[in-house]
């Protein structure tokens, strides 16, 4: 039996990370659609992330992308935040949009160049100092597009020395969270191309260093839950960065392309004590062709969505079933779960915190998005550039 | 026993058109990493791939885009081309860059879109009547990201009704070629996604109407050259978009990636009489951290040599092998073809059409490169939006 | 609005072919693990598909395989299935067991083995002359392992040339229903490997030739629901053979690997008028590990669910949220209707039609399984081999 | 430059190790095609070992399969082996054929099939110590088919728990060989799955266990060549298990699907130190449709000419080019290597080993397929399941 009050204090407590650029323009490597009303700066970021916090109760904090949130002074970014109910989260880092990365970063042939990179790895722990930041994101789009283009190996070494210098500088209470990725834009060899590298990195580096997921950079078929769960069994599940995807690392909203996988990282969260420890709950979209707001609400209430049905799972007729090897058993507690329309449930959670049981309702009617396109006139919307 | 004159004679007639926008600067959502020397106008364009039918003698014709490569007086850049021993090849059209195409052209819900987007595809028409081309290529980016999107079966009625006005306009002896491609930059659903979709609309179209097969289009496994047979059985291929991939739509140089599965293909194209048909034979490629110039000569390299291979398997032996139910007999006439080093063969015929037999170096010696880092300073460099 | 009344009236005369070897033992190329109970005869077969049946009320026919099903007398079968409330359905050939087809069946190298294969499809026909069953279901093996083992397109030749015979000796109200297939057995070219050739040779043959889709047999990431869309737009659609995959052809439980996607499609045969018009819909499993009836029930109900869900999609909401290009809104209606839970709705269906609303627990309680453990001793079990 | 004799030497002293169960039937879940004069004991297996190691020079081990090649006297085999110029390879287990593993082995969720199973690989290293194997080659099929069917930690606790057991038991000088794959016979998830996994237990297990590369285990587009690249960098790749593959696990002739991909990957294992140090180089392959004994000779020659391509790499020019970030120059001098033939240095170095330098000739002379077809008559065949 469930304890539908567990439940609901659960879902209460989580907390769902939503990135700063994913307030800004985005697009494909064919077009970029601007939007009317997008931000022009890291402050119209979160004030938009303000009202994401606002409506859905479970979105407390914004993840920073270095450079594209650089501003002189943080300590104060981090007040404007807090004035609107925020903190400031994970800083990601950028080591692939200067000229000096065609053929790398941390994993460049050139000494030079890796030194830049790290020391650009440096200065956003500096920023984490002032932002009171506990995670840095690193994710590199290293990698070679031709066979012998590089030394495979050899952009290992480097990439481990670079690493350790980071590790060194982190600080008490400060993380390094390692992501790994397919493909894209390396085409042959990407440097981190699977947990398994980031795990053996991390597994050297120390207990600082952690593992994200993000759940668009797999190859087709793969079991992410499985690597969920051994990341956990692993201690190594530093956090997600959630997203959907039909066949490549599409970015599209958490939940979109194939809900019942999402319920079921969700699951092997919940199962692996992940929802309770420290593994951050991030987004990571783009919102090419749908409005950005109201998509990332949608993205926050998806994964409240997979969250509540996970929790909703009878683990002890589960283990029950799995236990008398009873195969259809064991999966019907599963689809069970899976099947309920947890909406009510989360319109309940809403309202006994507050707030309306409709996010999505309740910002059309807001009139912020007719607001930020009247007022957000002029200047530069912000976008994967700036 | 494989007629060595035939295979030489053969090779001499090969004809590899490039594409304008593989000379501009390109790259992925991340960065295009601009490089020095990069053509700013469809003449310079056209420059440069002058050096590559000077150097590998198999590249007569250049493929235009509408309207990165727009220009006044289509008349006088086909004179252009002429006075450097080239020709305008197929024109390829753009329905993806303009705002009013977020939602997609040929395909929009919106009926205004749809005009428009036609309404381009006829004015692709009207230069290929000024420049003597006689393919359209259409690429449409038309999909949906999100599943309820959009009316997948309304979308196709809308396809099919743009598809034959544009049709209609077609004159004596023009062509119009349908590429399809399995998803980029829509993620959910693409409206021509495989090759039999292409194939069913150009049916319906008629024998002006033709299937593009780009051999970076299609899903992980496809067995291409199954595709291309089966085009030439039907009367269906009208041409190529080469370039290679490992995982995606990577556009990197044809051959780089698998180049046995290049010379299978070629070996069907052989084999299905495709060869000598009306078939063009196209790259459309993405330099982003190579070079572009010898880029491009060293892939007509690649199909040269895949070609070569082709021509070289010995027909009868492998159809006795194949009568015979010898499973590795037959795999062994096609493998000893494929295991041919045919750079010296090759090096033949370039020496027999009086070319040097070492392009790559011929290019490296000649001092182009050089040359226009040095004269093509300022301005705005080529590239996918301009 | 979504008329509860009609979707009702819609599931209640759903009906869903189960196939007769889902029945027998089945397994990998590891291993086939054999269980208690399992029929032995076509009439055992019949015996547990009538409990199916009589369970879930919408489980009308039963496929056969040939020979696995080989009677004497076919016309005593069909009346054993009349008199346990059921039809028999479409007539599956098998030609891929026979040593003869170690290369191949009907597009095999020698022409004994094609003439060979013919005539056992011809024998099919015969069989359905007197089962009266109205689809003859074709499913090829043929392909090849190795490049160059035979000619890809002279294949192509000997497959139309043979569907042809077949074609002609159909009867009135008789259908050829031709199914396409990525891989398996056949690893390097399979011959009819995608919906576009399977589409491109039933066109030629006519009217009576149609497409089936396994939801099984697609390379990865291929969008389904557009190829159902397609097939029904252009009046090629047959049927369905129903089951579910994480990677390969699986053949597992119909909706248990990604049940959002069975949703959408049969949203789209909804939506194509597929419902209620000639397309059959049937199931094609294999249940290696689970116990075969219940697996089967459990896989009706999916379908069931999947097919509700799709019913309720607000077609009048949808229209108007895509006609107004509101991205988040018309995926939002059919999201709507798939996180609706529509297990209570199909219990009032049941219950309408006199049948227990759980038809897992009333099998469960029948004594069924028990009972043919204890009776089904001796004999050789049904498998794929018999 | 490359020195000719030092890549003359290194070929020579190559060592291809094949499997005892190649040389039995094979073939897919759909049908197994028996060959004529297909060895029925693990005698006539090795007499047709012999044979392949007679005509190369380089295949001088044998794998054996427990229990397919059960025997009462190991010693004996071995000595029958060694009179023939062989030696007995690596103990493969089995711990997926009885009954009692439908639900899995090692992971089982009874702990007395789990006992079983650790009991059937301690018998293993029994055989071991009889045969002087060196190598313990562990592969998992276990598993689960549906979501919820079993707990995933859950199973990797006993994972571990059974490998620690078995690890303990090696004696000096023996290892265990843990082998991971993607996908099949479990469908949903396999408990080892990926080589981050196995790496994750070697690790934890200690220097004697290390992790076995099966080619056709991995996901669509993976990048083999950096798993093993990396795996060498970690002192942890033991072995290969070669075959190709163009979907899913075909077990192909090795070279057969993407030479390129086979070239890449002995390219890495030059690079790593890993041709000259402790790794397995074995073939595990089906020849389902071809015969046996040619297509395995010819599959050791195919992992001989990439081995003399990747040999023939000029390591100096390479990495020369690649400190000077010439991406194509680079990609070039790999590709040198891989384009030319070296059919004729492996002919000579053929014949420098007192050997015929066509092996596939000289067996098609040797009579050897003639007379095992005479005289192996009666008996049962050897195949997957003796």
């Amino acid at each position: 039996m469930t304890d539908l009050a567990a439940v609901k204090a659960a879902l209460k407590t989580q907390a769902v990370e939503t990135p700063s650029w994913a307030y800004g323009n985005s697009g494909t490597r064919f077009k970029v659609f601007a939007q009317q009303g997008v931000p022009r700066s890291p402050r119209e970021k979160l004030d938009d992330a303000a009202q994401v916090h606002a409506l859905t109760g479970v979105a407390p904090t914004v993840a920073l992308h270095i450079p594209w949130d650089t501003v002189d002074d943080y300590a104060a970014l981090a007040g404007y935040a807090e004035e609107r109910g925020l903190r400031l989260g994970a800083i990601n880092s950028n080591t692939f949009q200067d000229d000096d990365y065609r053929l790398g970063s941390i994993c460049h042939p050139d000494a030079a160049v890796r030194r830049k990179a790290v020391g650009h790895l440096l200065e956003c722990v500096d920023i984490m100092d002032a932002t009171g930041s506990q995670d840095l994101k690193l994710w590199f789009a290293d990698g070679t597009n031709y066979p012998g283009q590089d030394d495979l190996r050899g952009r290992q070494d480097r990439l481990a020395e670079g690493l350790a210098e980071v590790y060194a500088r982190l600080g008490e209470g400060q993380r390094m969270l390692l992501e790994y990725k397919f493909f894209e834009p390396a085409f042959y060899a990407t440097d981190v191309p699977d947990w398994g590298t980031a795990y053996a990195h991390c597994l050297k580096l120390g207990p600082k260093a952690q593992v994200v997921v993000d759940t668009g950079h797999h190859a087709p078929g793969t079991n992410i839950e499985f690597i969920v769960a051994t990341l956990l069994r692993e201690g190594k599940l530093g956090g997600f960065d959630f997203n959907s995807r039909f066949y490549a690392d599409d970015d599209l909203m958490v939940g979109a392309a194939d809900p019942f996988q999402l319920f079921r990282i969700m699951y092997e969260v919940v199962r692996g004590g992940g929802f309770t420890a420290d593994v951050a709950f991030m987004l990571d979209q783009c919102h090419n062709i749908e409005p950005k707001v109201p998509a990332i609400i949608r993205s926050v209430m998806n994964v409240q969505e997979a969250t509540a049905k996970a929790l909703l799972v009878d683990a002890e007729a589960l283990a029950a079933a799995q236990r008398a090897e009873d195969v259809l058993g064991a999966n019907a507690v599963l689809m069970d779960a899976y099947n309920t329309d947890v909406r009510p449930l989360l319109a309940e959670v809403r309202e006994e915190m507050g707030l309306d049981p409709d996010p999505m309702g309740a910002f059309a009617r807001s009139g912020w998005a007719e607001k930020v396109v009247a007022e957000r006139v002029g200047g530069e919307q912000a976008g994967w550039g700036a």
